[in-house]
Formats: C-alpha cells, sequence, structure tokens
C-alpha cells in the first residue's frame, strides 16, 4: 500500500564491483522502481551509469554495465520523494571536486534542505537538480577539511534528518547513518570485499555474509588500508524507523538487527490477541501482510488459507477501472479464490490502510466472490501523519485515519468488523519492546524537527 | 515449471469488443506470454493487431486498440508450442476467404498437421506460418459448403488432436472444442454479450457470468440471431487434461466444471496420505504449488509457512549464474526466508518437477538458509513422457522422471526424502475420480495417436 | 515531386548474398522507403527479415543480416502503390509451396489483381496481404507444372500490367519483366556471382559488371547450371515507363539500356529551343531537376546558377506549416541563396508539376528572396492521367494540369511564364526517339486495359 | 569534410518562443547533429529539454515542446568539441543560482577552461560535465554583483578565447561575443520579437528580419524594458574565423555582416586564376564546394558539370567498406555519374582537405567512372595547424598538408594535378580583404594564447 523511497548498495574490493552491485539493486527492486544507477571506481576514475526504470532495465544489456569498470561501486534504486520524476534527478549523483570525484546515493529526507541550498546558493553554488543528494556533495565539496572523510563528517554535521548514505571516490567507499538512525543500511562481507546494503537480502542474494548494522551515528570508511569507524557525534537516542518492520523491508531481510519475518509474525499474534474474530478462514492481502495473516492465523487457531491471489502481471494497464471494469485497478493486482470465499466468514489482515481506496475494492471483490462476513483487521495503529522521513506518505488529508473514526473507516470500507493493532501492541512486537521506534505517522511526534521541505519541485523559480 | 501454450477469449455483442478482450486476455497472461493479439469485426470488416510480449506491451497504449473497433472481437495470448517465436506466428490468425473474412485462434496441438499441409500444398496452397492456426483456416477456406459454420465444421472433421478454439467472421463468433476435450474451454454472458475464454478467471476479470463448459465436441455459433449450439460428431469417451488442474490453470478458475482450487486441495491431502512426513513446517514453491501445500499442511497437522518468497521482479537479467553468484536464476525467482527454515524440517510441497534443474537450486537455497532436513512431496506422479496435445514439455530425455528412479532424483536433488502422488491418488483427486482424464505425460497412454509434427521449425525447408 | 513504389535487387552465387544485397538496396533507396527486406537461401532453407523504414532502419545492425545465411538473396525497398502501409505488406513476400519455399519481390502494378484473387479465393486460396506479390506467388503456387520455371510462366502468364520481378527459391534465382516493360531491370556481374537490379546504380555500389537489360518479356533463371533465358510469349510492343527517365532512376544510373542523365540534359536542351526566356540566371529545383536546368543553361546560353540548396535535413517536422511559418514545409526542404537570386530574372527547370502545392511555396520562396522575375520550364509535358503500372500519381482530380489550362497554372503558382515540354520534344529526348514508351500520363493512351484495382484497402471486406 | 561544433539560437517576445526556436535550430542544423536542446521561460520559471540527435529527433513529437512554455527561449545544437559525447554535456545547461536560474548556450572554446575549473573547484564548486558553459554558468553565479547582466559581464571578463553565447533567465535574453568576435552572432526582429542567431538562414527560417551582427565584445540585453547594448571593453582587432566563409556556414546565409554565397564564389574565381586548368568540366564535391565550383566555371570558362551526386540517405550504414567493396563509405555517400565524366578531363573543386581520406576515395571513383584526368583545386591554402577557438580539427599530425609537400599530396590522392588558393587569394576574396581574420588553422599564428585545454576527457580523474 506504500512505498519507500530509495535502496542503495555498494561495495569495496572486488574485481567485478558493478556486477555484484547490479545484483545487490535487484534484491533490492521493492524499495523503488523509478529510476537506476551505478557509479564505479577503478582507482583513477569514477563512473557513472543511470537511467529510468528497474535495474534489469536500465542495465538491459550488459555492454551497459562494462564501462563501470573496478574494484567499488555505489548503486541506488529510486523511488522519489523530494525531486520531480525525471532522470536528472535519478542517482548516484556524480561530481567533481577539487581533487577527486565524488559520488553518492541517498535514502532517507533531509529536513532542512532548503536553508542549506540557500546559504549555499548566496555563495554562488549552482543546483541542477531537486535531490537531497547534490545539496549533500555541495557540502562536502565546499569543506576545507583535507581528508575526504573530515569533509564529509563536516557535510552530514550541518545535515538535519533521515540518511543512510554510501559514498564513493574513485579509490574508497563510505557509508554512513544519521545519529538517530531513521533507515537501516547493514555491512557485510564477500570474501576479502566490504559490502553495504539498505537491508540484509541483498548482501544473501550476493552470498555476501552479514555482519552488523552500520551504526546511528556512524561513517564508515573503506579503503586499500582496510576498514574504519569513525563515530564523530555523541550518542543519542535512536527513532529507527517502525514502517520497515510493518511494510518495507522484506521479510527475510534482517533489519535494525532483527528479522522482519518474525517481527511481522509478533504484529500477527499480538492483532489477534487485542481483536479476536469470530471467523471461518484467515487470509493475507498477498505479500506484504502474509506474515502477519500467519501470525493471526497461529495465534487465533482460524485456518490460513489463500484467498486472493497477488498477479504476477500487473504491468501498466492503460484501460482506467471507470471506463469498463468495476474495481478494475484491484482485479488487475489481486484475483480472489471464489472456492476458498464462498460462504465464509474470512478475516483480512492488512499491514495498513493509507487512504482506504484500494481495500475499499478488495474488500468488494471478496464480497462478489462469495464472502460471507469480511472482518479486517490490520497490524499496524491507525496513520494519522505525514513521514518526513522518508516514506512517501500523502499529504495529511489523504490518510483516511487522520479524517475518519475507525468506525467511520469500517462503514467506508464497507465490511463486517476493522480491528487495528494498538499503538502498545505495534511496540511490544518490536525489538527491545519498540523502545527506540520512530512512531510519528502513528501518533506524530516527530523525533526531529522539520524545516523547509522543498517538495516534488521541477527546477524553477517560485 | 511447465508452461503452457495459450490463453484465448471471444466476445460478441458488446459495444467495446476490442477493450473487453484486452481485459480478459490480461487475466489469461499466465497461459502464455510469449505474443499476444485481437482480431475484431464490425459487421463488415476485421481487422488486426498483433505483437511480441505480454498484452500490456503489445497494447501498450490505448490508440493501439482503438482501430478494432467493432462488436465482436477474439484475443489470443500465446507460448510457443509448434511454430517459431517471431511475429509472424503470433495470433490470431486472419485471412480472406472467398467471401468473408476468417480470424482464428487456437489453443492446443493438432497431430495431423504436416499430412494437412503436405496434402492441400499439393493444390496450390501457400503457407506463411508453422502454426496449426493458419492450417485450420485453410480447410475453413477450401470447404465447399455454403455456411461459415459448416465449413468449420467440415474443417474440424479433419484436424485431429487438441483444440480450444475462437473464430470471428466480420459478423460472427464461434468457439469450438474437440471431441474429447483436451483443453478447457468455458462460456459466459455479460449483460446481453457472450463470452467465451480458456479459463473462468477471465470470465471474472470482465465481471462476466459463467454460465457452463462449451462441451468436448461442441460447435457454439453465436450472431445476431442468438447462440447456437451444433454438436456434428458422436459422443466419445473424454480426454481432459489433468495437468490444467495440477499446474496451469490459475486457481481460481473453474474449468472442466469444477473449482482448479478445490482439486488441487484434494492433491495435497491426499499427497500428505501417501507420504507423510516427520517435520516441522510445510512450504510451498509460490505460488503454483500454495493450494497443495495448504493441503498437505491441513491434512498433516504440521504449520504452514512462507519460507520462499516469489520475487516480483524477475524480469530478464542478463547476467548468467555461472558468471557471480551460485543459484543465481532461482535466487532471482524466490527469496527463502532464513528466520522461517533455520534448524527447521521442511516439507517442500511442488506440484511437479520436470527436468530437476530449478528444484535443484531451490533446495540448495533452502539448506543455505538454515533448513536442517528438506523433504519433497510433489503433488502429481512422475513425468515420462511428452504431451502431443499443447504443452510445452521437453523431449523425453529432458524428463529427469524418464531417466531415473525416483531414488536417484532424491539424490540429484540433494534432499532427504521425496514423494510423488500415485496415479490413483492423483485420479482421486479430480472431479468424477477422474475417469476421463488424459494422463499420457505419466503413463504414456495417448488417447489420440500422433502423426507427424512439425515441431519448432522456422518457414524453410528441411 | 514524384514517389515510385519499388527497388529490388537480387544475387546469386555469392557467400554473402544478403550482405550484398543490403548494399544494393542501400544504392536503390531513392526507389522507396516505406518499408525494406531481404530473403537468402542456402540450398535447403530460405530466411526472410523485413521491416518498417529505410534498408539501413531495418537492418539497423550486423546481427540482422546474420541470420540470412547462403549464396543467393533477393531484396525489396517498398513505397506503396497498392496495398497499406504496414509491416504486413513488406516485401519480399515469402511462403511455403508444395515442394520448395518460394520468396517474390516485385516493382510495378498489376490491372487485374481483383479478379485473380477472386477466382483463387473461390477455389480456396487465402489471402493475408494486399500486394500484387501475395497474388503472384498464389499463382505460382496453383501452377500443375513440375519446374518452377514453368510454374512461374504459367503465373506470369495470367498476370496483366507492369512487373519487374525478382523470385528466389532455396536454390534458385529468377528475374522477369513483363513483356511491354514498363519498369526497368538490369543484369550484371560480380566476380562468377550473378546480379538483377533496378537500376544499374545498384551494381556500381557493389562493383559488379553491368551487362543488359533484362529484356521485356524474358524470365532469366539462375541456378548452380548457369544462366538461362526464356522468352515464353510473343514480342510485341514495349511501353517504357518515361518517367523513369524523366524524374524516378538516379542521374547515374543505366536503365532501358540508356544513360538518364544524357537524356535529362537532352530534355533540358530541347526545353530551351521550345521555351527560350529573357532571364539573368537559371537554376534548378535539386537534385532532380539538376541535370535538365544544365542543358537549359546550356542551350540557352543562360548561366547556371545554384538558387536553391537542398536541406540534408528534412527528416519529419511535426510542426505544421500553417502553425507559424508561412512556406514551412518549403522552407526545411530548401533553402534560396538571396545572394544569386536577388534583382535577378530567374529561370527555373523542374521536372514535373504534379498537385502544384510544394512548386507554389518554391516560387514565393524565390519571390521573397529577390528574384525580379520568374520563369518556370518544365522538362515534360502536363500530367493529365494517372498511372496504373507503378507510380503513386494522385487521382485524376488531384492532377493540377487534369484541371487547368496553362496559363490557369501559370496564375496559380504567380510565376512570369510557364512553359511545358512538348509530347514531341521529349520522345525526341529519348532513346530511339521514344518510339516504345509509355506515355499514358501525359496523354491517357493506356498501353494495358485497366481491370478493377484493390486500391490502398486494409484487409477487410468492403 | 569537416564539422563546426554548434549553432545557438534565442528568442524574446513571442508567445510561442520555443517553437521558434525549433524552427530556428532546425535552420541551424549543419552547425551539429550530436545533440540539441531548448531552455524556455515564462517570467517565473525555466524549463529545459534537451536529448542526442537532431532537433527533429529530440523533439519527435510535438508534446515534447509543449512543457516549454514562455516568451523566450534559447536552443543550441551541438558538436561536440569540448566534452565528451554524453547527454549530460548536452546544451542548454541549466542551473539555479542564489535569486534566479540561468540557461546557456555556446558556440565556440574557451582556451582558459582548465585554470578556470581549477580555481573555483578550489572554493568547493562541483562540476558535473566537461563544458565550457557550466564553466561560464559557475562564474555567472559567483559573480557578486547585483545585477543579472553585470554578473555575467564580470564572468566573461574572466572568460579567455572564442564565444558566441545566449543566455536566458526566467525573465530576460542576453547575447554576447568575445571581443575578438571568432565565431558568428546576429541580430534580428520578428515582429516585436528580438531574435539572436548563429547564421541569418535561421532568421529567414522564421521569416525573421536580419538587423546587423552581435558585435564582439558586445553584451545585448533584452527584457521586457526593450533591447540594451553594452560594451564593456575596450575595442580590439578582430579575428572573424575565416572557415565560417570557407566552408561551415550555409551559403544562403550573412555572416560577419557579408553574404556567404558572395564569397565562396570569389574564392573560387581567384582560384581559376592561380591555379588554371587544362579541362573539359569542373565539378563540384556537393554541397559545400557548389558555389566555388560555380566561380572556378565562371573564371576559366570552363563547363560546369554535376559530376557527383551527394546521396540523401548516408545514415549510419553498418558495413564496413573493406569487408566487401572498395570505397564503400565515399560511394554510399556520393555518386559519380558516369555519362558526365566519362573520357572527360575533370577539375574537382573542393574546399577544404583535412586528413586526405574521403577525398582519395573520392578520387579513385571519379577515375573508375572513366575521368580521364583529375585536377583538384582547393578553395583555400593547406590546414596545417588545430582550431582551439571551436573547431574540431583533428591533432596537427592527422593534417595531411602539417605532414607533405603539395606534391605530396598530390601523389597521395593519385590525381593529375592539385592546387591550393594562396593566402593572399583567400584574404582577397574576404570582406574588407580579410583584414581582421583569423588564419591560425593555415599559418599557425593564434590571435589568443592557448592554456590548458581540457579534451574531450570523460568525467574522471586523471
Amino acid at each position: 500500500m506504500l512505498r519507500e523511497e530509495c535502496g542503495i548498495f555498494g561495495i569495496f574490493g572486488h574485481p567485478r564491483a558493478a556486477e555484484i552491485t547490479y545484483l545487490g539493486l535487484h534484491a533490492l527492486q521493492h524499495r523503488g522502481e523509478e529510476s537506476s544507477g551505478i557509479a564505479a571506481g577503478d582507482g583513477k576514475s569514477l563512473r557513472l551509469h543511470t537511467g529510468l526504470g528497474q535495474v534489469t532495465e536500465v542495465f538491459r544489456d550488459h555492454s551497459l554495465l562494462e564501462p563501470l569498470a573496478g574494484h567499488l561501486a555505489i548503486g541506488h534504486n529510486r523511488y522519489s520523494t523530494t525531486g520531480g520524476d525525471s532522470l536528472c534527478n535519478a542517482q548516484p549523483f556524480l561530481a567533481e571536486c577539487r581533487d577527486c570525484y565524488v559520488a553518492l546515493a541517498h535514502n532517507g529526507n533531509l529536513v532542512n534542505t532548503v536553508p542549506l541550498r540557500r546559504r549555499m546558493q548566496q555563495s554562488g553554488a549552482l543546483f541542477q537538480t531537486t535531490t537531497d543528494s547534490e545539496v549533500l556533495v555541495h557540502l562536502i565539496a565546499r569543506s576545507q577539511e583535507e581528508q575526504v572523510e573530515d569533509r564529509i563528517i563536516d557535510a552530514l554535521s550541518q545535515a538535519k534528518g533521515a540518511y543512510a548514505l554510501v559514498i564513493a571516490t574513485q579509490d574508497s567507499l563510505m557509508a554512513a547513518r544519521d545519529p538517530l538512525g531513521f533507515r537501516p543500511l547493514c555491512l557485510g562481507q564477500l570474501g576479502d570485499s566490504w559490502v553495504v546494503a539498505s537491508e540484509s537480502c541483498a548482501l544473501d542474494m550476493v552470498s555476501a555474509r552479514y555482519l552488523r548494522d552500520v551504526e546511528p551515528g556512524e561513517v564508515v570508511v573503506i579503503d586499500r588500508g582496510g576498514l574504519r569507524s569513525l563515530k564523530p557525534w555523541p550518542k543519542t537516542q535512536h527513532a529507527f524507523c517502525v514502517f520497515e518492520f510493518i511494510y518495507f523491508s522484506r521479510p527475510d531481510s534482517i533489519i535494525f538487527g532483527d528479522n522482519v519475518d518474525k517481527t511481522r509474525r509478533r504484529l500477527g499474534k499480538l492483532l489477534a490477541a487485542e481483536h479476536p474474530a469470530r471467523a471461518d478462514i484467515v487470509i493475507s492481502v498477498p505479500d506484504s501482510s502474509n506474515t502477519a495473516a500467519l501470525g493471526y492465523a497461529e495465534a487465533s487457531g482460524i485456518r490460513f488459507e489463500i484467498g486472493l491471489i497477488r498477479n504476477h502481471y500487473v504491468g501498466r494497464t492503460f484501460i482506467k477501472p471507470s471506463q469498463q471494469v468495476r474495481d478494475f485497478e484491484a482485479r488487475t493486482k489481486y484475483n480472489p479464490v471464489r472456492g476458498v470465499l464462498k460462504g465464509k466468514r474470512v478475516v483480512v489482515v492488512e499491514d495498513s490502510i493509507v487512504r482506504g481506496t484500494t481495500f475499499k475494492h478488495i474488500a468488494r471483490m471478496l464480497r462478489e466472490a462469495g464472502a460471507a462476513e469480511i472482518h479486517v483487521r490490520v497490524s499496524a495503529p491507525p496513520i494519522i501523519s505525514p513521514c518526513y522521513y522518508g516514506i512517501d506518505f500523502q499529504t495529511r488529508d489523504e490518510l483516511i485515519a487522520s479524517q475518519k473514526t475507525v468506525e467511520q473507516i469500517k462503514e467506508h470500507l464497507e465490511v463486517d468488523s476493522l480491528g487495528y493493532l494498538s499503538m502498545g501492541g505495534m511496540l511490544q512486537a518490536m525489538p527491545d519492546d519498540g523502545a527506540e521506534y520512530c512512531t510519528a505517522c502513528f501518533n506524530a511526534q516527530y523525533p526531529v524537527q522539520i524545516e523547509e521541505t522543498l517538495g516534488k519541485a521541477v527546477l524553477e523559480h517560485s
């Protein structure tokens, strides 16, 4: 239901660094399909290829990877949070500084981009994109520090908000996470190579061994001298994105040090405890709520069934639902299994309801396929407030739970019952009882204050 | 693991017949992704558009549907069984006969194509493709009968083998199934329009109501005068394709008058009875064996889990597994969920093992993700013989079960145990105890004798 | 101003026959840019690739030529005269007959296509395109003769109208011209290989030696046994297309046994004698009337100048003239040279005026560039009647000279004087005093009577 | 034979400024086909679209022009002199400065790019391309002046070398030429709109009236207040590029205040006087030497003929000459007219011989087409030294005249005689007797000293 912005990947010390990065980005495709790109360095130069679309589209034949020679590479899958949709905004962002080349790929969202841009423009800086990445590279280029790593620390000291970064020069790889650690980033090893990735599933894809998270507030520097860990800022309370566990990350990943799958199962079990249902079967909205649904089934003793099948051929269908067929968009995404649903009282476990539009279609499809009763169970609290740290939520007005009560939502969806997991339940399911998690989208308590944001602007004067 | 050749769809009496056909083909996409096409008639003319790829690629914008005006249309998704891969072989096949235009779309495989072609070539017929469809249209064009429907009966009387057909002229729609009824075809209604489709899921997609199967040996003729059912041939023993239930059809479909989902569940339950396992969890190879796995879990009492996730971004990756990463192809298709698998004794339910290559990769991935034991259970008997009626099995030599014993296959796959459902069990799971099913791929008893086949030849002299 | 339909090429006995054909088609590109195709045979098979666009677009990389292996090939550049614009109508046309494959490429236009199609459809023939080529291949396939060459003679005996043909089977190449010889076709040698081409410029391109024309009514058969010339029909009066000399063929070609360039020069000289002008300079409308203009200048003693430059970047501009700029289309084609034209009395030599639209723009551009007087001299008589033998003239109504007198045309074009070469003058410029030329477009005397024509129909029932 | 780098165009005060720019760029296509782009402003924003290829390819349908709304626009056709070939280097270059947007398009070549880049990088400037344009925009952005025009003057005061510029902000248009005036730039009016263009042929295309040159050292500022002319630098000796007259500019253009066509004709006449020939005909290498050849013919009294025809279908042919056919590349460019050449003593007038490769092919083709003698006459002196001001000459080693004497070149080309126009003759043909022209490529006397140049580097560290 939701889309996260970006997946990032980096590797140092592999003779075919760009190819490994390609594979890693493939495993992170769910984090962004809008554009993809890889920058690779060979000690002397840094080369870049980016394009619109999925990584297999951008690198549609091997010849596009060949120029990206070298032992280090970084890559990026983008789903636009800030910045427009054009190729110009595709990442990694590559530029020439006074004595080196710098490529940077960013997952997250800064909250002081506008004042930073304005300040640098005053002294002559040029901006060609509207990405946070360009702002960060400008900060790096302007630092008076001698060492690149010190320039990066200098730059990051001025940035506020959420960032997980991979940065390449022609002969080094750096990775960093903001002190609150909003977005995930982990570290692994593949033979003698070092690998960093948004999620561990990308390490699995390339057969790398998971080591640990890049820690909040840590800057990892990797070059021919090996790996150094810098922690330039005082330790602070963390604010891990709880939504990564609930929805974004792949269930086979480890993030924030814990298994996504196990956490989702706990969400489902606690949901069953908080909101039992008198029903015949439990179904999921595949694939994101599969694990929570299994947890719900296990805890409730109600049989898990596959009542909806996700269509593998979604593609882009140009025929609009209104034109011919009711609920068309949902129909092209999901196929209800009549034989499973007919005459049954059905618990549908969903991970989140944002605008309510898609789910309304799903509910109607289930009803038409013969479901006798529909009991919706959501494995998270109602979303009432936008995210400023990298998740592409709509504005507050579009969030159904900011406009309607649970009872009203139930009526809107035309279902028989509706239950959301409580905040307490959700946190209880998180590792460490959710002590250090950002829950701003559920309760509007923002760990970092928002300064101005650029929004989705084209490069035009306002 | 297997691919079936084609999906067909037809509609008569709808002002936007081509658009409805587009939607119906979308629902039948799993039956063939190689090419797609629609022919539409408006009483005076018959127009065609075909292309390589999925239906959303072939009709990538609405302007491509617009010329296909008219109240009747037929469509085809193709996976090549006979004929080469080129655009020339895309269907429907359209030609001008002496007094009308004829478009035809075919699912199945004739067994006397070669003698039919040879005979017609003797008297001057030209062949521009290697499809059965062209042969059938030639037979129709050469018939001396006055009425188109009689010509079609005349033509089909000469064709042997498996066919489910939709045929359009500029002002009529016909549908036919061979007397043994190998391939499925059903009839539905959408308001005042008549709809035919390979599977009922296409009726669901367009909100049409399922009426009944087009019967084996039936020719349905639909025109402004309404629908007529012709049964020109004596009734005979049927030979429904058992593989449609086991693997091909979508689980939310009704075929041969019965729910696919329910049949698969019975396969899974009987499999559990025949081949129990001492295990902690049951998993499927998503999505095709999901239902059988649920049936196995239910009957065995072992917990169903999601241990493999199907990747939604398979696409075409050009980097070959050997180059960088072991089991790469399987890795891009499936993600093993380590948290679910680790230390567990796992039953993996699969619907079929053809060559064994892919499954070997899956088994290794499961092992590397921590599975303690792997018990493979296949919801059908071993495949030992090719299909000549429309399923794209490899030659006998490539079928692992025609070369190895079950014990040898187990060793080849490097798993802890392997059990196939028995022939008796499989038939018991089918509607009507499998009395009228073709099981040639399991026991080499072919209901219709094979004459020469064209195979995958390009249009070149041998 | 006019476009001819097609260029054809064939070669036998060269190890890279398809590549040579590609080069030959490149030299014949001016005869058709709509589609291009090559069929190649290796003794056993015959393979085809066709596409929309120029030959360098259709074979945009070498991999598209590679499958076309073999020692013989034929090729075709198409500008549609009959048939629609789709890929289906691209030539060569390839089909399988009873004992061989046949590929055929055609330049010209039959006049009895409709009755031939109708007759064959009565006995079951299928038509998939609307080309004359398909009709011819059907006739060949239906012939009961034993030898392919006899079947071809049999087929051509039934065809009326204009044809220059190259025909390939998997192991032979044939070339034929209709008995009146409307369209050009010549024969050459490249080492041990035989080459046929619409114009000799294609022989020059591949460094082949020009031998002679394929004669009107001749069928040339080339196979491993060498070349045989068959002349199955009684000799008749010829009807060479005079327009090939006036406009279509490349000036560096030999056609109908004579130099195009020299003939055009004679046209220009005779034009000067018939229609002198009191002027300062002579200019051409490049490039087609260059030679005639030089002839006019030489005979008149008036200085030849380059007053219009042909733009090499015509391309397809989507902005219509009316929208922004007057005479836009002409402006993108030709640049008037102000310094040459300013204050001058200008003779503009043009080869033909069909609708008058383009020339009206040119005249206005010349005036705006400063020409004091504009005297138009046309190196052919007024075109008053359509061509049914392969030239894409508009219908009679669109031909300005069938609607207006010379004086009225002069006024329409807003020029100071206008003179057309007389019929007698034109024929005098032709080889052999024009004794055996078709002049139907100038005097409506058609050497072969027109039966029904298909016109530009799509494959739809009328 | 040579390629110049760029064509630029700008317009202010037209409701459809981008469309007019599109047309203007079409007329300037000969100045660069590698990439094309347009930036348009509407008072508030500045929008850009660029792409690889000719302007009709980059703006292949009207929808690509539509977002470029506004009353002012600038455009650029690029042939790479500095910078690599990628889309990143396409112009105009657009960036956001502290209080406005700036787009800039550049024709020419700076000679102090490297030190300027280095200096700005020291203080934190980022470079994303290797174009001079980016350097210039950085200089503008860093200027502390209040008014944009003062910032531009500030920036240009630091730039050395050749530049003709159009610059747009969201509400103003500026044009500038370096004080020596290497590259042409002219000013015109279209109704109430102001237009600037590299050559007057672009004014003609859009029906604008030619007013005058933008003068060397002039900065023209156009906004709602009208047009102001600034001349911030002391007047200096000019250095107009003599090659614009000899080869680059379109013959129908006015540049440096004079007709290109008339100048070329004078070159041809003087060439005839310096290097007469005993010959039958004079031919040109179309189209660039047409006018000089006419001048030669007129002065010598030898008849002008069209002995070579330029092929309109050059395209990109992937088959290399060596593979099949000798002189293939020349053959696809030019068709020799055998009937004109056969047995004749031929004077071939050419404008320049750079490496000699192409001309050697041409000479051989002429010989094979029957020319009895070949007398080459070049309408400029031998090119012995590279250009650093914007013309894409090869390095000195590749210039045949820097390596060989005239006699040796004659032998290399295998022709009967060879004559170059003298330096004196060339200057005599220029307006004002060539008093203020750059002739560095002929005598290595460079008017502005070269500092480091970037060359064709990708963005990589050396």
